[in-house]
């Protein structure tokens, strides 16, 4: 049986623990071995040894699994979260494969035009896509920065995105059922 | 002569190249070996595969590097640029070291307060952190997510903040050139 790291931001959410034991469950579904969250270790007191101390944990885990499945929905802004990405490219750098989904189905570059420079991105007279403050925006038709959606399709995985093109809610699932289904396939022809 | 990778959020810059530019120079001057940015490769016309061609590239330029140097300062929101923070990832994977710096002095729990949730963020009935939307706010006395900081803490490595509170413009390399002299002492010790 494969185990799968369940990479994300859900443990931030005021639902985390709920959101993760249906993703856990539908893994288990597909005949796959979750490994996330934490269990019952004993934490440091000091803030800062904990932090320490739950990093570890995690690249252990990380080290444990099979495969990662990577939610790269934007968090606190217009980007993947850090710790996630973080991880994604520790496990590319292991060389295991990683499929990734975002609930948000556009181009990294539609979703920075719209909500953080307001519509002022055009292109410049280099050529390149930049917004009016000049910086240049990147436009490659992947779901984020190229390192992420570019390692992961270098070692086999994908970047799943809702069609429709509306974004889904954090609760909704369908996406990651997607990364799912694509990873059975490939532990399946493997 | 340490070879190392300079990772950050420049390239997208308005005077990226210049400042590119100036963080390799100040390397060289440390008696180090930067690499940086593109030279002058036969680029795809395709923009899915010109993402992919970087991608490789920096991957392998940073397989190619003795350490890194990341720019962890807050790009377009609260966090690190998610490229940086998978490249960080990456290199930690390799077990190389990684000395990251942030032109913020906060810890992240400060600056999400301030600048994402308008101060609306205390504790919580379960002892959390917790903004008024109810998810957790990270709270470990790190730049930023406990995953970049932790695994550039478990290699060896530092993350740098400027002493004093304000937070450096972007063309201040000050905090820069901290992590060079710890780099620096880094290989002169090891």
């Amino acid at each position: 049986m494969a185990t799968v790291y369940l990479a994300g931001p859900e443990v931030f959410f005021a639902d985390g623990r709920a959101l993760i034991a249906r993703k856990q469950a539908l893994a288990r579904s597909c005949g796959l071995e979750p490994l996330a969250g934490l269990g019952k270790e004993e934490m440091p007191a000091d803030k800062f040894e904990r932090g320490r101390f739950i990093s570890a944990l995690n690249e252990n885990m990380i080290r444990a699994s099979d495969f990662m499945i990577a939610n790269m929905t934007p968090f606190r802004g217009i980007s993947a979260d850090v710790g996630t990405a973080y991880e994604i490219g520790f496990m590319c750098a292991l060389g295991r494969p990683v499929f990734g989904y975002s609930n948000d189905p556009r181009h990294y570059d539609a979703r920075a035009t719209a909500e953080y420079y307001h519509g002022n991105v055009g292109i410049a007279e280099d050529g390149a896509l930049r917004a009016d403050d000049g910086q240049m925006v990147e436009d490659h038709a992947m779901a984020d920065n190229l390192m992420l959606d570019g390692g992961i399709i270098a070692r086999g995985g994908i970047v799943m995105r809702p069609a429709g093109g509306r974004v889904l809610p954090a609760e909704d699932l369908s996406t990651f059922e997607q990364c799912l289904h694509a990873a059975t396939r490939y532990f399946r022809s493997a």
